[in-house]
Parts: C-alpha cells; sequence; structure tokens
C-alpha cells in the first residue's frame, strides 16, 4: 500500500458529502459574505441537519443559535466550514481537531496561490490534517454542494439556482469561478446535478478523492470535472477504474492543452501539470470523454440520460434539410462514426415514402414533402431502427404546428419500440404551444432532445466511442491470460541498482524479458572481436559500449558493414581509441560486436516518467517520421493487449506498417508484444529507470530485432 | 470572353434585388400556399414597387386588384414570381419573356431534383432563359428577399422574422431549407441580414452570380453562403477576388466534406461536387473563412461589426475566472493566434494592480478580487491595449449588479481610446436590470459583445486570418513583377496537340519553361547510348521513353547506376527488349541517358485537373510522405507567389525542408519557382493538359533538378 491510500478512505469522504451537524465558523448573516451565503442556503433550501453558526460577535443569526466558539456546541460536529481570514484559519482547523471534526471546507484564500509564505502556511494545514485525520476541502475553493441532501456548505451564487431532475451528475473542479460558470450554463441546458465539488488548493484532499467517492452514490450516473492538473495520477487511475467497473462515464475538461494554456494553469494553481499528450493518451486509454467545450458535457449528460448504448460506430442520419443532414453526415465521419449507405431492404422501404427527389441514402432527405405529409418521418426513423448495421440514430426536424402532434406520436412510438439511442435535434424559434407541448412530450417519454444537430451528433460519438471502450474494458477484464516476464536475477539487481547501463546490458535485459535483440558479442580485445565477428557472422557493426558514452555517434564510436578480420581489427583499435579521446573518464566496457541486421522498418518503443502519471510507454516510426513529424503514440504504464494495439493504429505513419512499396505488412504481434513486455518490465522493475529506448527496433513480416538500447537511470 | 461570362450582367441582377414591379403568378390568399405567403409578406413588410397578383380565379387577392394572365398586367414588370405546378412552368416562362420580364423566381419543385424528365424540363429552362436573356432563379428555390427594399420574393417563414440592424450581411444557399434555419438563428443571435437568396437548382443564374451580385451593394459589409457544389469555379474565383478588393469578407460554409457527405450532396442537389479538398485550398487562396458551424457565422458577423482589424495574430485573454482564460488561451494556441506572455511596461503595470495571486503573463487572471474592485478591469484594459506586441483582446466577465456601471463605464472608455478589435465575452443568467443595461449600453457603445467565450476566441481567429489574407492580396496587387515564361513555338505547339508525350518530351517542356532538368540525351541505339553515357558522364541512368509506356517500372525499362560502356550496352538491350514484351503496339522513341542526380530531397509537383475549378497545383514531399501521409498541399492555378509560399509551409513534413538529420535547408526560393512556372505552364498553355507531375523534383541546398517527368493530355 502506498503512501497516498489512506486518503481514498470513503468513510472520511462521507462527511463532505453527507454530515449530519454543519459549523460555520465565520458566519454572517450578510448574504454577500462566504460564510453569509451559506448559512443562508442551508437554511432556505431545507437542510435537515443541525446547523451551528460560530460567530463571537452574535448570539443568532437568521434565527439560528450562534456559539462563540468551535468547543461551546454542545453536539458532534460532522462537518466545520472556514471562512475567517487566512492567518486565523491554521487556528481553526487546530480547534476542529480538538472537537474531533470529520470534514472541514476552507473557504478562505490567501494560500499557496498567493505566494511562498502563503504556501508555507498551507503546507501546515497539508501536515496537520494527515497527523490529525483530518479531512480539508480547500482552502481558496468556493466549497462543496450536494443537492439531494441540502448540503450547501458553498459560497458561490450556484446555491440560488433551482435544482434540475434527475439529479444523476456529480461534478468536480479546480476553478471555481469557472466550474460555478459551467454548473449554471449546464443547468441551464437541463443538466441534473447532485453534487458539485470546489477543489480549491488541494491541501489535503484533492480532485480524484471527490470523483472516486461520487462514484459510489448509487443515484450518480456519470461524472465529470474541470481539471488544470492532477496531483496523483495513480488516484485518477484508480477512480477512472472503479468508473468503468461502474459502467459510469467520466467526462474532464483538462486545460493547458497548449503553451500558453500550460503557462496559466501553472500560475492559477499550485498544482503540478503533466504534460498534456500524456493527459491525452491516459484519457483515452482510460474511457474519459476529453471535453473540449461545455456544449459537449451538456449535450452527453442528456443523450446519456436514456441509458441507451449504441453496439456500433454507424450512425442513421434523418432530416427535413438536406443542408442540415449533409453537415451532420460530414461532421459524423471526421468524427470517426460510420456513416454507411442504405442498402437492401431500408434502401426500399426508405424510397418507397420519399418522395423522388428525396435521399433514401445516408443522412436520408425527407425534404420540405415531410411539411405536409408529418407521418414520413415515423415511417423512415422505422426502416432506419430495423436496420441491423445501423446503430444510433440523429433526426433533426423542424415543428411546426399542424406537424407536431403526429411527429410527437411517431418518435415516441418508435423510440420505444427499439434499444438504440435516438437523438432529436429541433431548433425552434417562434414557437406555438402545439410545438412546445409536443417537444415536452417527447422529453417527458425519455427521448434526448437537442438544440444543435452538431451537438447531437458530437453526444453520439462521445457515446459511441465510451460504448467500445466498455467493451475493451469488458473483454480485458474476461481475459484470465496475462503477459508475464521472468527476468533472471542478475537481471532485477541491474534494473534496481543505480548504476549506469552500456547498451550490451540494456539489451540483454530486454533478451531477458523475451525482446528479440541482435546476435551480439561483448569483445574486450581486437582478436576477441575477430572471433565473435565469425561467430555472428560477417558483414558486423562494432560499437563502443561504456555507460558514460550513451550517444555512440557523437564519440565516432560506431563501425558498421565492417566485412573482414583486418577490418574488424582496424575498427575495434580506432573505435577505442576514438572513446578514450571523446572522454578519457569514461568506464569503457569494451566494443560490441553485432550482426547487421536485414532491411526491416525501423521502429521506436521506449518509456519516459511522467511527473502525475509515472511510467510513459511510447511508440513510434523511427527515422524521419519521430524526427520530422513527432509521429508517436503514448500510453501510461502498465499498457492493456488492447492499448497497445491502439498505440499502434494511433500513428499518422499506420500505413507504412500495412506495407508499402511492394512491402508485405510488418509483425503487428510482435509489435503489440515488445509493447506489453516494455510496459511490463518499467511497471515491475522500473522503480530506477527514469527512460528506457529501444531506438532502432527493426520490425520484419515476421518477427523483431532491437539493434540499439538506453536504460537511463534516476 | 468564355461563354459563362455573360451572366454577371449586374445590371440584369438589380431585377432580383431592386424591381419596381413584381407579378405573381399563382398568387393566392392563402398564407399557408408559397403564392399567398410571399405576397402576403410583400403587402405586411411595406414593398414600396406595384405588385400584380396574377390568378385567373380572383378578381383581386388581399385587397389588390387581380389578372387573369401576366399579358393582361398594364405595366412593365420587373420581377416575375412563379408558383404553379411544374409542367405549366415553361409555359409561364415564355410569357415571361413575351412581357419582357426581367428576372423570374420560380418556386416550383419537380425539376433535376426529380429525376431525368426533371432534368430535361429544367434543361428547356436553361436554354429558354439564355436565349432569350431572361434571368432566372431557382426552380425549387424558396426564393430572394431584400430587407432594405421589403422585397419579399419568398416563401419560406423568415418574411415573418422582425429585421435586425444594421442591416450589412448578405448570404446565398444551395438549401432552402438549411439556409432558412441559418437565418432564423443568426437572426436570433443578433445578425442583420439585408438579403438573402435560395438558388434551389440553378437552372440559369447560381451561387456566384448573387455573391457578386451582393457584393455591389454599398451597405453590405459581408456576404456568406451554404454550398453544395460551385457549377462555375470562375465565377466563384472572381466574386472572391472582387470581395478581396473591396475589403468584404466572404464566409461559406461548404458541405460534403467527407464521403457520407459528399454522397449526399451530390443527391441533395443537381450540383457536381467537387474534390473538397480543393475546395479547401480554394477557400484558403481567396481568403474565404470556411464555416463549420453556424456559431462561427454569427460571432465573426457580430465581431467584424467593429470595423476593426488586426494588425497582427498576438491575442491578450483577460478574464475574471482563471478556468476560462486558460481555456481561452489554449484554443487561440491551436488555432494557431500567439498568445505571448506580457513582458516588461505591460507585465510591470498588470502585477501593480493585481492580487498576489492573480495572474498577469497571459491569460491574464483578475480573480473574484475583481467583484470587490471592478476597476481592476478597466486598468489591466488599458494596459493591454498599450501593448504593442497584443493586437487584439479577448476580454470573458461575469457581471453582477452592483460592478456592471463601473465596468460598462471602463469598457466602453477603453474601447474608444484604441482602434484594436476588443471583444466582451459574457454570460448573463438571472440577469437583474442593472446588468441587462451595462450589456445594452456596452453593445450600442459598438463593442462587440458575445456569450461564449470560445466563440470570440473563434472570431478573432478568423478576423485575424482574414486580415492576414488581405494583407498579403494587397501586397500581391502592389507587385508589378509577376514571373513570366516564354516558351518555344515548338513547345507551345506540343502542349496544344492531343498527342501523347514520352518523359524526355515533358522534360523539354519543362526546362523551355525554365524548370532545371537532369543532364540528359535520347539515344536511339546501343552505340549512341554509350557516347550519350561519356558525354553526361558514369554512373548513368537508362529509361525507355515511349508514350504509351508512361510508368516504365512497370515496363522493367529502367536501368539506374550504369557504370560502363559495356553496361550501357547490356542496359540499351535489355530495356528495348523489355518494353517491345511489355507493349507490342508501343511506339519506341529510345532510351534516355541521363545523369544520376545528387543527394537532394524528394519532391512532388503536379497538376490535376477539377471539374469546377480547372488545373489545380500540387506539392509535396516525395516518397513515402506522399505515399504513407498523403502530404500534400493544393492550390488552383493560376497561383501567386503567396500562394506558393504558403503550399510549401502547409505540408506536415515542412521541417524536413528546413534541415534534418545535419542537412542544411533546402532552396525554398528554387521550390516557389517551380510550383509558380508549373501553375503558368497550366494556366497558360494547358488547355489540353489533364495533369502534369514532376516526381521526384530533387531539391538541394541551392537549386533542383526534375528527374522525372509525365504529362498526360486530355
Amino acid at each position: 500500500m502506498n503512501d497516498s491510500d489512506f486518503k481514498i478512505d470513503h468513510s472520511k469522504m462521507e462527511y463532505f458529502f453527507n454530515p449530519r451537524t454543519i459549523a460555520i465558523i465565520g458566519a454572517s448573516s450578510d448574504f454577500r459574505k462566504p460564510g453569509g451565503r451559506s448559512l443562508n442556503a442551508l437554511q432556505k433550501r431545507g437542510y435537515t441537519g443541525k446547523i451551528y453558526p460560530i460567530n463571537p460577535n452574535s448570539r443568532e443569526l437568521l434565527g439560528i443559535p450562534c456559539y462563540p466558539k468551535l468547543a461551546d456546541v454542545p453536539d458532534e460536529i460532522d462537518m466545520a466550514i472556514i471562512s475567517t481570514p487566512a492567518h486565523t484559519v491554521l487556528e481553526k482547523l487546530e480547534q476542529c481537531v480538538d472537537k474531533k471534526v470529520k470534514a472541514t471546507v476552507v473557504f478562505t484564500s490567501g494560500f499557496a496561490e498567493a505566494g511562498p509564505e502563503g504556501a508555507a502556511l498551507q503546507q501546515r494545514m497539508t501536515e496537520l490534517a494527515q497527523k490529525n485525520d483530518l479531512r480539508i476541502l480547500g482552502p481558496n475553493c468556493v466549497g462543496i454542494v450536494n443537492l439531494s441532501k441540502s448540503v450547501m456548505a458553498c459560497f458561490a451564487n450556484i446555491v440560488d439556482l433551482q435544482p434540475v431532475y434527475p439529479m444523476t451528475f456529480g461534478f468536480v473542479t479546480q476553478s471555481g469561478a469557472f466550474g460555478t460558470m459551467i454548473f449554471s450554463q449546464a443547468v441551464e441546458s437541463g443538466v441534473g446535478f447532485n453534487a458539485f465539488v470546489s477543489v480549491g488548493n488541494e491541501a489535503d484532499t484533492e480532485f480524484a478523492d471527490y470523483l472516486a467517492y461520487m462514484l459510489t452514490n448509487p443515484e450518480t450516473k456519470l461524472v465529470g470535472g474541470y481539471l488544470e492538473g492532477a496531483k496523483d495520477g495513480t488516484k485518477l487511475r484508480r477512480a477512472a477504474q472503479t468508473a468503468l467497473e461502474l459502467k459510469k462515464p467520466v467526462m474532464i475538461m483538462k486545460v493547458g492543452r497548449t503553451g500558453a494554456g500550460a503557462r496559466a494553469a501553472s500560475s492559477h494553481t499550485g498544482s503540478l501539470a503533466g504534460n498534456d499528450q500524456v493527459y491525452d493518451a491516459f484519457f483515452r486509454q482510460m474511457g474519459i470523454i476529453r471535453l473540449e467545450a461545455l456544449s459537449e458535457l451538456t449535450s452527453f449528460v442528456i443523450v446519456h440520460r436514456s441509458g441507451r448504448i449504441p453496439k456500433g460506430n454507424n450512425i442513421g442520419i434523418l432530416s427535413i434539410s438536406g443542408g442540415a443532414g449533409v453537415l451532420m453526415a460530414d461532421r459524423s465521419e471526421s468524427l470517426g462514426l460510420g456513416v454507411p449507405e442504405f442498402k437492401g431492404e431500408t434502401r426500399r422501404r426508405l424510397e418507397s415514402y420519399l418522395p423522388p427527389y428525396g435521399s433514401a441514402k445516408n443522412p436520408v432527405d425527407l425534404t420540405a414533402t415531410a411539411v405536409s405529409e408529418p407521418q414520413m418521418l415515423g415511417k423512415c426513423l422505422k426502416a432506419l431502427v430495423a436496420d441491423e448495421n445501423i446503430h444510433m440514430i440523429a433526426l433533426a426536424m423542424g415543428f411546426m404546428p399542424h406537424m407536431a402532434p403526429v411527429l410527437a406520436k411517431d418518435i415516441i412510438e418508435v423510440y420505444n419500440s427499439t434499444d438504440k439511442p435516438i437523438v432529436l435535434a429541433t431548433y425552434v424559434f417562434n414557437p406555438s404551444e402545439a410545438v412546445l407541448h409536443a417537444i415536452e412530450t417527447i422529453k417527458s417519454a425519455g427521448v434526448p432532445v437537442l438544440t444543435d444537430h452538431l451537438h447531437a451528433v458530437g453526444a453520439l460519438k462521445n457515446l459511441s466511442w465510451y460504448a467500445g471502450k466498455l467493451r475493451d474494458f469488458e473483454k480485458a477484464s474476461a481475459k484470465t491470460k496475462t503477459l508475464k516476464i521472468s527476468p533472471s536475477a542478475t537481471t532485477i539487481e541491474r534494473l534496481a541498482s543505480s548504476a549506469p547501463l552500456a547498451e550490451y546490458e540494456a539489451k540483454e535485459i530486454l533478451k531477458d524479458c523475451g525482446i528479440a535483440i541482435t546476435r551480439e558479442s561483448l569483445a574486450t580485445s581486437a582478436a576477441m572481436a575477430v572471433r565473435m565477428a565469425r561467430a555472428v557472422g560477417y558483414p558486423v557493426a562494432l560499437k563502443i559500449q561504456s555507460p558514460q558514452i550513451p550517444h555512440k555517434t557523437e564519440a565516432d564510436g560506431i563501425r558498421l558493414n565492417v566485412r573482414s578480420d583486418a577490418q574488424v581489427r582496424a575498427a575495434f583499435k580506432e573505435i577505442i581509441g576514438n572513446a578514450r579521446k571523446f572522454n578519457p573518464e569514461a568506464d569503457i566496457h569494451g566494443v560490441l560486436v553485432q550482426e547487421m541486421a536485414g532491411d526491416g522498418l525501423e521502429i521506436i518503443v521506449g518509456t519516459t516518467r511522467d511527473p502525475v502519471f509515472g511510467h510513459v510507454v511510447m511508440f513510434g516510426l523511427g527515422g524521419i517520421f519521430v524526427e520530422a513529424l513527432k509521429d508517436i503514440s503514448l500510453r501510461v504504464a502498465p499498457v492493456s493487449r488492447g492499448d497497445a494495439k491502439e498505440m499502434i493504429r494511433e500513428i499518422r505513419g499506420y500505413s507504412m506498417l500495412q506495407g508499402m512499396r511492394g512491402r508485405p505488412p510488418v509483425d503487428f504481434q510482435a509489435l503489440t508484444d515488445v509493447i506489453l513486455r516494455v510496459s511490463k518490465l518499467v511497471s515491475d522493475y522500473g522503480d530506477a529507470i527514469e527512460e528506457l529506448d529501444i531506438n532502432p527496433l527493426l520490425v520484419f513480416e515476421k518477427g523483431v530485432k532491437a539493434l540499439d538500447a538506453l536504460i537511463i537511470k534516476k
């Protein structure tokens, strides 16, 4: 069990969401003050627990008896809200410890975000929390809201908004101001939150703790967050894993994608922003939907609420306007959905319903004829539902008063006849009573309704991507056979030690872990090099071996295509001479005599260490591809077989692997295997490894061969 | 003058927009019928010209005298609206010809969109229009609206919407239903249209005609359209050129981007959908903003209305929420805007205004302190305005009642003190009187106000991209010196003839047009080949030359690195033998003896012919780049020097050209020159050319050399 584990103690987190008693230290009757707004909201919303305002200057606040000090309260306190000046906060927390308070919410700012002095103060908070097992939310946060229990430990104006039902969405934010903006806009778009947490500076509890806890609530169907940088990547991974197990989607808006964003993020909070590419890989790996815009969040929540999961990636599109249909088809394909042309029975049926100038392909264009024959929509929709090759349906439809009852009836009827996801996109202007009523009826029947047809496509894409991730996850969980490596004691020792390694040692380790390397031997004299060259077979390569010379070319320490005994002898001497000149201090182990490998495709497989997520595995096409195009894919270790396959498919130069210029396809199985072995190697034995590089790894029609390798220790 | 030119006859188009008299053939008093809705709208909106309903069954309609036949009208008719069954339309059009009607609007559907019979009918309409110089809009369109003159020759429900001022936007659509949806949503977002045209099947006038005409209206500040496929690329180019001259932005939503979209587009209208990549290149080339979503249209119109054009690409971002600022910075960078960190005086000033935990970098994070000190915003905004390195500013701000008057006053004051574009993004929920009033005041002062902060960034990006295009265009126009080529009579004749060409002939043409080729000669005997090899210098390449063998490798017709007289003799015989076997019918011109060129970077420069835009010039990195990554850039010929430079910079492997693996950068000047010469060649002498390929063109540190070339005739 590692140090950070104790924090995911759900019994403690419980008190943030379901406190039986709440003390407000720094309470006030002034609504504009944080302590006042929270007190007021708790009362107004009908919080059923006990409220204890603490304020030495008042006898009662809003009709509730007030206590001068926390110690004076004649009750156990589950949660204490602290809203007093920064320099008093530590003292208040100590009082909480004395009172055996379980959870504290610190609104106050002026800590790590305000400079070194504040950071030191915050550090003392962290220590106090850990020593006394006191949970702290904040400081510098707007607080926490649990709408289903009317826990309003929050001073943002979101406490004044009317809740939206069903309340199924939990949200965590690293930015109080932006989080509340997201909250209020999403509420307006019909998203039902049940909990909202602003984590502030994360002196004690952090983003992932709340995400993980929210997942335990059976009423919570999905969770999301605004993230600038995770404190502990392992915790976030564990939360995401739990979410996959529970089939609850996680949506995260992660900022700091580019240079400017990252710069601002690190100044905005004290958090360590990991490299954005790693986050991107991590999200993909863990089935986390990465939100680019707020509209993606709201439309996904609405579409997901139907409880329907598409069984594949093909979308059927039906619209009354050809233009909207084409736009949706374009967007669908650019997002990676399939938009198969309708064939056979579906096509025949559609053509029998549509006017001759409608389109029965996909998108289906009902044309303006649907205005006079609104029952056409239901018929076409039925045909799409019946098509096994179509896994979800987007419907863009304008409603006019005379059509509205027919459309509502037909859409609901077809919707209830299938379990395929169907989304209706309809934009109403100049609404009439009949139209509004029809749309309300459709919504009440559970059909997801959005106003923007492109948002409908986006939400379906996220849903089907998520569904695919769920299937992969289930498949991976069902497999009992996982790849194992069994390195020798020497290898394990070599890996664990902090001593640097030469190429041949790194390759011995790879070989011991089941990764094929070139035929080679270390020679410590020219004569020995000749013997080995004969054994390996001419032509050979000679390469200097010294842990202090990781970049052999720089030292002119490589000779390729060496073809005879005489050449080997000469080359050996040259190389040793060059190396001594290059670095007289270097510990020279000898010269590696290596076969000249055949004509394979150059690949790079490696690992780096991310400050948040730990070992990250990289895959790329070698040579100019990686140099000119940075054409690589990443995953956080340990990677699954599915991840490894995705990594290979993800690179832009993928077609190179499939066979180009008359070459046969490469050995994908062998590539996947190398990725998995490298991942296993760093995950199980990599505590001392900073970086690992197999560059190049040659891949052939059959098999692979590591030509060069480098392991850098921490 | 080419055939299609006569159509851009503005004096004729005039009657669509400013008719003095309008006849409605098929008029009705029933608002739900097309003829009725239009009649009603004309009357209700106060059209000041004369209206003549034509209907044999009525004496008067809506109080206006009705005529049985068009011929009965005792007045000249500028515009006739036709809303009668398809089989009667041709007869009605003939009556229009007899009556000397200038412009007709045909609502009726059932033509090219409805199958071969309808297409034949439409073809007769086209012929009638051209023979009699009668302009037709449609058929199968919802019509045309000129809001500033209350011309409501349209049956869509948009005629019922209240106009928005200022009316500065002209819009053309190839989809009636989708166009009206765009119109109504844009109106709701505050876009002021002055004209709307649905072009339907384009039997006579087309999309580009209306775009071009709208530009002539001084009140029109920008134009846009929904496009599935242009009929005549040259016309569209001319309209775009005019727009650049007049500094009026053009925004087009072009669909059919992907396979599914393209399929639907071609079934939705009878138009020829050109390859989408060509459109993309064309739009970039002509400074046309390609819209991906409706929100881009509305936000651009609102931001452009300020009349301010950024002088560069750097954005300053200011927000009250750190999260929003970071998100805007991320989006800005991913869209290609610069988000420079503030330095020096700007930084110093910002830091003096902000609390210690605010960010003075870029984005500026005002923090919640701005709630209690709203005057902070104005001060920071002033600092950004004063920074010469910042060309435009996006401001994301929440308004609370007590802050509103201060914010309004300060924002307006700073806005009026500068000519830099400033956009305010503010999302108001639970609005109070004070907030609404402040925002109205800001809008009235001319400050662009949007609700979504990412839309603000997107609009500024489009504005600065457009500004850059305007600058390029002005620079190109100012240059009098353009590249000239002066091919010999033989070359011109060779290009004009339909006879196919062998490689050596294609290369002679290139050389004659100023493009460097390899040293080479055609040999017709082995002895001659030897003499030539000696002259060219060993080693040489030998290549079969026959117009019937364009792909020489297939015929085993190439020998590389031939090093001696004996090898030349042998190779010559082999090649000739192989070619005869490969294609006994081929006209074999001989064997090309060619120098083995040095170690340059492989490039492809070529042209293809697009059905809409004609010759399209392609640039790409050769070899695996073009094969595995399709890493190419396109422009429609003729290309300008600026275009050619952009083409080179645009490829993903651009860094390869800048020097990789210790290579020096390539000769960019020489590459640009080749693109320009190829463009000129096909533009001026390419009527018979279908395709041209220089593959590879080797580029060196100094100079280029065409190694192989292929010209395919039509």
